[in-house]
């Protein structure tokens, strides 16, 4: 159990790295919507593997061919399966760490777990699982920008290790954020970044970073108190994603040390609505959305997979000592940020429905 | 919706601040666990206001009322319902702002959400609303102890606005924490801390901070990958709680700015388990528990409410000024620290029923 | 697990017949319907022992008290809490039978499912807890009539042991149905009825029958297949009623002697709609409400309990003899038309708020 | 919405008659229980079409591929997918129906909901959205003999029209019902059933009738009061199928003309454990399993699609005529078989691990 998310647009995702394929079926979906396997793939190219030279070079097309719950070029109501079939598996390349932990991966705690685990390439803990959430979060995205005429959504990297980026999160676009392969829209820290990547690779190393997400154009009123508030489950979205350490909205651990007179976000009638006219709340008061631009940030850790030989132990619990090679990631942020774009936008998705179920103005 | 948390420890919490009182629904506690209405006491108690000088004086007896599930001092494995009166509600002083939107609390978006709220002391948006949480944490730590016999939790405050303090996670008792009335294990940071919210109450003004909690003692293999990690579930559950902003576990987002041969944690074999030598993962890996300590940090904003004048709205889109006076926390840590604790509490005893339905060891 | 029912509108119920009391938590129901605690009473009243000669004389009164939920007359959009506290409990007369399973009762299996049970009256397997259903049935149904405004809803009794109505599905009315203490609106059949009733209570014997109920004016296009089918949940609704046995729908259990030929139910147009010319499907095709009635029938077994001694065992094993005395319906039915009313308002309100939530005509 | 089964053993379902192929996840299966492709394409083999003279024609192989969730043979713990193409899809055969609704089928109640349909087929509506259900069960059946060694499930057809047979539900076996190609375990019921099939066919008619299901072996206990009642949700499972009408456990409705000391199942101790001495119950009291054999009935309409011509209307709502020819069974109960022990499988395979999660004798 586990593997779905969602109240009313409830996504199912399977698939081991090195199975059959991965995929993901999306229950609850309106009807009528207009989608092309196109929508899906433009977004989970953005997340694929070999796309640039900063990330992992695992050779996988990762085409997506949707299954059922399409009828002329529409969703019926349906449920909706996606289906991505693994191809570039490499299995031998995992047969010598078959009885070995490595740090700071799933390998210990799926076998504490399930007294069993899939040793090829990481099984249900390898990124790989993400291309079924990519690939729901398109159609998600389709369905926000039918019901919220002004709805966007972008994520982009603000951190690299120690280099920061400066991005008005007001202002910045999915172009922008498009301009340059760490997915950075500021050009000078993105230049920066990228050289820290290589020179980590090169070292045999990995670093963390940040990822930002601002949401503009959603009503005011999705969430659902008390435990399904927006922000709750905008954190339990993200910090369901592979690497994630941490997350934080409007204000965030910088709250920590402000003060209420400072913290306030007083409210003002600007463009004939409801405004507030700072927004450390991050556009949800209460676990409500106000309206305003809903900012969150997500930190990630280093990729776990280094080169550089490490301590470990086998299954055994005998010491031992590991250099796993492969290919992977330095710096997961790149590809991470369609991912986090992803589990936002099902947040949003699902809570619109959720809020049209009972809004108020339909009834009277 | 959104008033439930929990696949089979399922806890249903309701009521508002100033209405019949609240309470909560159990559904799923096992049967057979030994329950008094004093173990709910003992940890409402710690939630209730007027417990201390440095926090709010409205006075709430909190007593609860065990209605059902309960037989001779045991669970009977179906429904407990518990139920504590408001008392001390006082509509009247709320008269003023009825039609007044306070800044950063939940009015706006209730309004907004439901077309309709009870603006008499912020009806769910109360912190009263975390009663029941309290009330059900205090019964699945009674589980978690059954079920493991090491089990421990202990959350305390970490920082109040920049008076920061110093705590080992891994030695810190329940004691440690209840010696003063901030609940800051470092007494010389608490002194600081107190004398903080003195002197902000006095400014008309409040204060934010950090909640650090350890859990020790739970079983590796607790957590359902991949949208129900530990880490994820903990998140939803602490950011569901009024005023936080943010979540990290382990290193959190510190992370950000470590390499990878630096923050992964290398397996030992040690005490004649697997152990890793240290914890930046923060005892989950892969969203599962790998049996060290689970250590998160929620930060919390400094209260909405204050008693300078702020500038809001009506709710015709007015520009007006508001004081709210009446009796509230200048700072909320103290009394959040039991919220946090119940939360966790919630998460894990959910996750470690969700792991006894299909536990290995078990069927062989 | 399993006290909790619906999607949207969502229900829990808690409580022992011979504890603190009974109630009910609604989650999701809409916000600013009409809502007093008179609307609750009545049905209430319909479902309380002791309101006529033929049930049971346990003296309750079962007052309703809405804890929450409520504002100014209206619904919050918050949960609803409705407290019934037991009165006239009376657990000395269940003292002769703590060791004792009774014959079909859930004696036995509470006690093999839980290792506890609670002796006294039943527990939760009492017919006293379908207080908490009939009570948010109320509420469903206010929903319901301001969603649909031709929304009827008539359940009523149709047989009984051998005695049999006749009834016109299509034109009873709620108040034929509350002319007589039987609740069959076929007055020649409900006299002898009533005399069936009386004749074997003084035989210290029980009998079984049969409720219809019917449902106008819901819209077409309730029910979500696969699994959810709306006839399949008003089956799982009526089935988790104390004491059922069966359920069928439309032609039911008749139409395995029926050809297709005469079963098709044909189309065609009528008041300007699509409308069938029969209505063998009862009023749901595919899983989907299509605009006719729907009209469904539920099968009551005999009251387990009966005044006559029976064959049993006590909790060792042991043989032993039972005549349990105390206060019992002698026959069910007319106390369970409320309650079958309420299951299926329960149903058709979550259905349509989950309609709602995807409809086509809002979005265009 | 609607696509999902169960609470811990949980299948989501896919997939339209004419699309890309039909599919089920399963989440929530234990790690570690042996399985191949072969064990569900034995299941697949008796749902599919084509298998006799008396079942439709259309030739569809239905080979299962799982896609997912299993490693060197056994269940990983993770989720399961299974996949099968369609083949022999007709959609020219369904061009003249376009805009016809069919009468007793779907067509109107799907174009009513969600405002678009397949028309090739039936879409969802078709039985072909019943082979992930069936591949499912296999896998929940494997998992039951697991759990319960002595476990058994065996259905049967019980009534085609108004031939009825003489099975006795305690002694019958899977082998006698895979005898004849109507899965009727009275052999000559059977052929008589068999020739009024053919005829019905030449008559281009269709007739309807009745599944029996027994399920030894189970242990006492399983079943969650008070909604979530094993017989709840084997009604809710069951009458999810298509052409269901109706559902009744033990006595069903022959319990309406009984009287409570006839019904009434005496406990005995027997086999050194608790028995009763009739089953009027069916193996559940209470809602809970009895350690009894579990026995239900589901009852068939006739298939809706006939030769014969009929009156209906078309979306326009203009009167004309159908005679729909095509390839379909004109009896469902043969095929049916399968598909209701998957269902049931399905109920108890989820209840069984609910009830691990709570059991008593593993804590003690």
């Amino acid at each position: 159990m586990g593997n779905s998310f969602g109240q009313l647009f409830r996504i199912t995702t399977w698939g081991e790295s090195h199975g059959g394929g991965v995929g993901v079926v999306i229950d609850g979906c309106p009807p009528r919507i207009k989608l092309t396997a196109e929508d899906i793939q433009r977004e989970l190219d953005r997340r694929r593997p070999g796309q640039s030279s900063i990330v992992t070079q695992r050779d996988e097309p990762d085409r997506a061919e949707i299954l059922s719950g399409l009828f002329d070029g529409q969703t019926l109501g349906t449920p909706i399966a996606i289906l991505i079939r693994n191809q570039d598996a490499d299995p031998e390349a995992y047969k010598k760490i078959v009885n070995i932990f490595r740090p700071s991966h799933a390998d210990y705690t799926y076998e504490a777990k399930y007294g069993i685990r899939d040793w090829q390439g990481g099984g249900r803990a390898s990124a790989r699982e993400t291309i079924g959430r990519v690939a729901a979060g398109a159609v998600a995205q389709l369905v926000l920008r039918e019901l919220f005429s002004q709805f966007e959504l972008v994520a982009y990297v603000t951190q690299v290790h120690e280099v920061t980026a400066k991005i008005d999160s007001r202002r910045v676009t999915r172009g922008d954020v498009e301009r340059n392969a760490v997915r950075c829209p500021d050009e000078a820290a993105a230049k920066m970044m990228m050289q820290l990547i290589d020179r980590v690779r090169s070292e045999g190393d990995s670093v963390g970073g940040a990822i930002e997400c601002v949401i503009r154009g959603v009503d005011p009123g999705l969430g659902e108190p008390v435990f399904d508030k927006l922000d709750a489950e905008l954190a339990k979205a993200t910090l369901s994603l592979p690497a994630t350490k941490g997350f934080e909205i409007g204000s965030g651990f910088a709250a920590t040390t402000m003060r209420g007179s400072e913290h306030n976000d007083q409210f003002e009638t600007r463009d004939g609505r409801v405004r507030t006219n700072t927004n450390f709340s991050g556009g949800v008061q209460g676990g409500i959305s106000n309206g305003e631009d809903i900012v969150f940030r997500v930190a990630f850790k280093p990729t776990s997979t280094i080169a550089r030989e490490q301590q470990t132990i086998t299954s055994a619990g005998e010491a031992t000592t590991i250099a796993p090679g492969g290919r992977h990631d330095p710096c997961v942020l790149p590809r991470a940020v369609p991912m986090v774009e992803a589990m936002a936008a099902l947040v949003l998705c699902d809570h619109a429905l959720r809020q049209r179920a009972i809004r108020v103005e339909e009834r009277t």
